[in-house]
């Protein structure tokens, strides 16, 4: 599991084994339930209980602006900074070659059916920059560009950053990408 | 001393204690030297061993472009891009009234007179995205605009990041300054 290392794995281990047998119960329960019911959204694969997500079948959402993200980590992340009110695409992983992940192996098609179908006005590509996001990010760019406005999240400092602690790439990035100050 | 606590301080004492007198009166004189020699381009106001800088006085550097920086260090920063061609200028520090910095604090008046006079055709703050470095990029955005245009530098996910791991601020950000992929 992700972040337990053998001595954490080794504290719940025995933490589980102290308590209650009932309350050990209600946990494997718990845990084949929650498997059961969270698949994904049949719309956007978000992690969903209903086969429609509720960001999907909300009204408020701006149903015109379709934010394509790796991982529904990401629509987490993006849900936090409550400053989108669009529909989300989880694409379930980055094209890696290296990784046996191909397009295929990604929602990409569903992606595209989608575009074209409900016409939005803009997809915002929001894919980490590692080798593999850059390359997902120009694929599904070059696959959307016929059927809708394509942009991509901006690179730069981050907030709070500092110029003299950022590394290069992300200075270089942070210039080329400069703005009209309005 | 920045980055020196009582531990390093104590060893690095220790340490020249221990050398030869001679190396001790060549490091002494090397730092008066040093104080001496070194002060303020005339022009842009970074680091300098001559009245005139080497960014300034070079002939390669695109003088219809500034880019205007807290700090001498962030000159070093963006010149180790090699994405950087124009010239700089270095405000020596940034507008905080807590601390008793106003724009006569700093070389905003050179930097306005210096525009009024050359004429370039952009200028770009880069300046950390701090409170007070906010303020101070949209004081000198106000001042500078009616003379030349005025962009900034780009904020967002720094390059290699994890959308997962940005800040909610960080993300806003980068989502409000997305661009159209080309």
């Amino acid at each position: 599991m992700p972040g337990v290392g053998p001595k954490s794995a080794q504290r719940l281990a025995l933490h589980i084994l102290k308590r209650p047998e009932a309350e050990v119960e209600a946990l494997a329960a718990a845990l084949i339930e929650a498997k059961k019911q969270v698949g994904l959204c049949s719309v956007c694969f978000h992690l969903s209980a209903e086969p429609i997500c509720e960001i999907c079948r909300s009204p408020n959402r701006d149903h015109t602006t379709i934010c394509v993200v790796a991982d529904s980590r990401d629509v987490i992340a993006l849900e936090k900074t409550r400053e989108f009110k669009g529909k989300y695409h989880v694409l379930g992983g980055v094209i890696s070659p290296i990784d046996g992940v191909g397009p295929e192996q990604l929602t990409i098609t569903a992606l595209q059916r989608r575009v074209s179908q409900q016409q939005p006005q803009e997809v915002i590509l929001a894919i980490s920059p590692s080798i593999e996001g850059e390359t997902t990010t120009l694929y599904i760019g070059q696959l959307l560009k016929p059927f809708t406005k394509v942009t991509r999240i901006a690179f730069g400092l981050p907030v709070g950053g500092d110029l003299e602690y950022a590394d290069e790439v992300t200075l270089a990035r942070a210039l080329e990408g400069r703005r009209e100050l309005d």
